[in-house]
């Protein structure tokens, strides 16, 4: 882990790392995330009868358009050649759970961990928003990547997904 | 919880509910979230020895500047006049914790829960990409609504914050 | 119509005009737009056929939020604190046309009609991107403001909606 | 046409579709609009004697800038590389007329349809705001594609531009 | 001065600060810059004989827009909303020098001045990108507040303009 | 300079130019500005004693995020893969100084001057905000390119920087 932490250089400033000299290759990611919330909301969200439309199909284009907005939102990440995103939402086999997952893959010289987890996270809170007419008290866990693959660092899995 | 689930009208197609008859008053939210690493990234992000740069600084900087971004990444929110931000990133107790809190206030029409949620949310996703060189597995846990005051729907305060 | 056109002040230049001494009113503007196609398109986007994805639903996302950025697209176009948005896409008497309209409601100074105007025009973009694919010579008819309400100009509506 | 319909995956979810394996080809696309109103509209327009302002430099400008936010607007649209963006306002023979073509090109992995598409639309639409001041009963007609070339879908040309 | 150097607060951490009790009153800022060039760039440039185009109107437009961006480009300023801009593009006496003001209105809780500041700044840069084919050592001086006017720190009018 | 001042072409109008001939280089730029101020705010700025928090990071990271919004601000600017961002603040050996500047490195087929200036210019305002509480008539000068590699033009630097 030593070659991750550092002597401050001069100013130890925030910067956008060079990727220069990092290959363009296929990279993916995958993160996740669980929305809690009563099981009677998640039957709202899955039955298509929240006051304010069709959830599923409304987090699914929020957590797409969010990818291609990480650059954006978290300041030292690239702006990056995203190739293509997947949402996939789903009922758990707990009663109370929304299992969400996005998708990311690019041909580029960095990862895309944080556009999934940007994803991921948009697309559960808009799933916060269209509910929270019912109840506040819904929480969002386990917001991780799942697994990665491409570039330098090499593959990564998560032990337990 | 009746008057939240409805009979879909003709369509039951999302759309931004009319807020022009809610009154303009002061609101206010509060949302946190944990993110949960090793003890060696927790005080690397507080000793201010992570190769990317401060990330407190930067991370409480990209919080800010996502909470006036809500509004173009969920869908249904509507833009508000946002008075005032603070955003708080604090060691828990817990030596694995890295604790955020995210304070958004308004005087408008409708409630800045969802600015406080993307807040937090932004907040931590920037942490972990800052520190991210170090250890993949860190998760985002908890995030989630703690307290809101003002407009119809009265003040909210969870239970266990 | 002489209050309209005007001499050329000393530069005639762009600029956004003054609308500090208009009335904060309640106003609405309704756009409407017409995507001509193959009645197989328009069967395949009403049946949830297309393969991209569900177009209705994510066309209609596409409008509600391009309503919110109407200020950065227009360049004169005053920022407005939009109150409600609401899109209809529907198919219409003739096999080969979906008709869409937008309904945008604010209170404020300055009128809504390109807010309506832009929500319609990039939910039928959006149809058209969704159902490209299959057939390239689609085009987009009858891009109008059908009525709007409230303001100095008063109320005004198409004759031929 | 076959090949473009499809059984729904197990989700039918939106999503951007895979683009990797396609080639990094030049690309190019042409599209168009008419703006109608009346005879001293369009007189005004290019006489620039809008109150406004310079309505054809203005709304070239906002017509250039649309094309480069072409993927936050369209929910599916990758972003793309563009390498060029030209736009053409021009009187019609019909006095009532206004003509708009707007070129994109790019080198890339997916084609550049939507953004001549959007570019053309924005150009409109401002032309509308700039004028609608004297008359609100324009329409905007005909936005397609006239053309385009490069990719794996090969070249297109619209029968009757 | 004093009252504005301050202690730190228990984490000196940056925010945005809170607006809510101040007044929404008329407010207005004026802002200047000038670019310094070649005496043949400022021929081209109010000549009309650049070769990306004509570099005023563009630069105008550029300028008005980037007004309405304030609030995403300066982290700690709130979102405002502007009632009017003016941004005006002029030969000096000096044969070498563009003279540059933007004038911003609004009415709100905050002042402008950041508002104007930044539309003269990205109204300077435009015209140096459109010039700088033929010359690289342009600047950008004296980019500064003009005057203020509106709010509790009121009035402010810089001694030499 | 023949070369760059042009005969109009048929409409003289803004284009964004074609560089899909140019080749995909490795390029740099570094810009420079200063912000003249009080010693007693040059003092508050490096001493991070503002109210509104430590100027230095959140300018910076102002500066960073403003780099990867250029083309969205410059009209005729390319969308550029940027690989690397670093900007330096520091202490002027003028006691009312201080002294800006942002380095951008992208591959790509166009240069990055403009992302360079932009970034400065943003740092540089950023600043101003932070301290404007304290003293309104503090400058921005000398916003400049210092110096640029890579690329059909070759390098370029500044004589005096």
């Amino acid at each position: 882990m030593a070659h991750g932490l550092t002597h401050l250089d001069k100013t130890g400033a925030a910067h956008i790392v060079d990727i220069a000299d990092k290959g363009e290759t296929a990279r993916s990611a995958v993160a996740g995330a669980s929305l809690i919330a009563t099981p009677e909301i998640v039957d709202a969200i899955f039955g298509g009868s929240l006051k304010k439309g069709d959830a599923i199909a409304v987090a699914r284009v929020a957590g797409i358009m969010a990818a291609k907005k990480t650059s954006e939102l978290i300041p030292l990440c690239h702006p990056i050649p995203i190739t293509k995103i997947t949402i996939a939402i789903e009922r758990d086999s707990a009663p109370h759970t929304v299992t969400i997952e996005a998708r990311v893959e690019s041909l580029g010289r960095t990862g895309v961990e944080m556009e999934a987890l940007t994803a991921a996270s948009v697309t559960a809170l808009t799933l916060y928003d269209m509910a929270k007419a019912l109840d506040k008290s819904m929480t969002i866990e386990n917001l991780r990547l799942i697994k990665k693959s491409g570039g330098k660092s090499g593959d990564y899995a998560r032990e337990r997904a």
